[in-house]
């Protein structure tokens, strides 16, 4: 039987990276659990953001999933550590594949990172950077705006564009020659950030070096799916899933059909 | 104690995955060992260069290191599925970081690959580009005066510009959007091979994508150096050290010391 890795994210952000570990491992099932009904976790205290990471695993451990995915940097930087202690599959993080791609792409050891106000605090970036290369500088800027403009699908208007230049303004000056887009938001809003970086500045999209880093851990493990009918992948939220449907059609480019777990989030809720 | 990661190769060609490791890892101890006596393992037949790695391997293992790393893609082609059922750290090739790297970065589905005569017959690059994406379109193109181009320290010449030229002209009218340099020697002509491809075509490094790959999987295994002082490489040849050492200043940019194997190899040569 084919085993589906597991991807969960406080909502529609970790789409990001479905998508492309659809594209880059197109063999892999995945089940994907947004917990849109308690979005963002961004700006939630640790301690729910680590009980609510905790109840999503809790939630997709039931489908047995070869791996599971904190699709989140928030959560990654929170909770990332503890679930690797508590589950018996890998678990994979957002933070580590960007900071690894990082590390490959600085040819000057100046590395920018833009994320969320818990993630920036958490100093979650800077600790992975560190403990494999101590001698990196690290500038992190916390972009709480940029969030709400790609949920509200604003992200290719001229207010993005506005809001992206005045978020970024603070690393202007700063001799970054990469800037890592530390949420799985941002990369609606690449061309506006590059707009503001500049061309020299390599863009390290957490999405895509995680959905890397999942078949490396695959193959390393002998994991990988193996040949066989298309997968057939499956979305749970615990919000409206009208809502989750539509930008997954608009984000994935395909319709797809999406679970909503009600008897689970007032389980959840209650707890 | 730190446990160093083991690097092997046919010769001096692995000291671009050595250089790399150094780079992306600098808190890590290098044991490597060149076979210079018995290179280049590209045009022999598949039986020695699996002995040879094989013999090589059991050298590096009384260093007990917590990987080994072989950065030849002959001997990855040939060896490695072998070699990682005989020993009990992980095994990492030079073929699949390359391959997860062109697969994350192509947008058309066309990959070009280019490498010894040895490495491109295997079909390895082929096999595990579609393990992972079974439509993927893939090129191969043997290229065998590259190798002693850039071993003659001919690298920068006009010479090279012209032989690289000729070598890739079976490419030209493919649409590939990447190209796999599927031999640890060919990013010393990278410019030149970027000059013949064009700027539209990325150009993959094995040895870069190898290291970044040693270091998810010495992550996810919770092996990463700590923090201490700096490393202590040790280096090994089977052939003369003042060649492979001037060779190494070239490339690391550093004096190094080597150590000469010469009692080894007599045993492994009437073995």
């Amino acid at each position: 039987m084919r085993q589906a890795i597991a991807i969960l994210d406080s909502g529609v952000g970790g789409l990001t990276v479905a998508k492309e570990v659809m594209r880059q491992l197109p063999q892999e099932e995945i089940v994907y659990f947004g917990d849109t009904a308690r979005a963002p976790y961004g700006p939630r205290a640790a301690e729910e953001v680590m009980k609510f990471t905790e109840q999503v695993v809790d939630y997709l451990l039931q489908f047995r999933p070869k791996m599971i995915v904190i699709a989140c940097n928030t959560a990654t930087a929170i909770a990332l550590k503890r679930i690797r202690l508590q589950v018996d599959v890998p678990v994979v993080g957002v933070i580590h594949p960007g900071v690894r791609a990082a590390i490959k792409t600085t040819k000057n050891g100046c590395i920018g990172v833009i994320g969320t106000e818990n993630t920036i605090k958490s100093g979650a970036y800077q600790q992975a950077l560190h403990a494999i290369s101590p001698h990196i500088e690290v500038v992190g800027l916390a972009c709480p705006l940029l969030v709400p403009l790609v949920e509200r699908r604003l992200y290719h208007t001229p207010e993005a564009r506005r809001v992206v230049a005045e978020s970024l303004r603070p690393l202007s000056g700063i001799p970054m020659d990469c800037l890592i887009l530390g949420c799985t938001h941002y990369p609606f809003l690449s061309p506006f950030i590059s707009e503001v970086v500049g061309p020299k500045v390599a863009l390290i999209s957490s999405a895509d070096e995680t959905a890397r880093e999942i078949s490396a851990i695959l193959f390393h493990r002998g994991q990988l799916a193996p040949p066989g009918p298309p997968p057939v992948h499956r979305f749970f939220c615990s919000g409206d899933p009208a809502m989750f449907q539509a930008i997954a059609l608009e984000w994935l480019g395909e319709q797809i059909k999406v679970s909503p777990v009600f008897w689970q989030m007032t389980r959840l809720s209650s707890s």
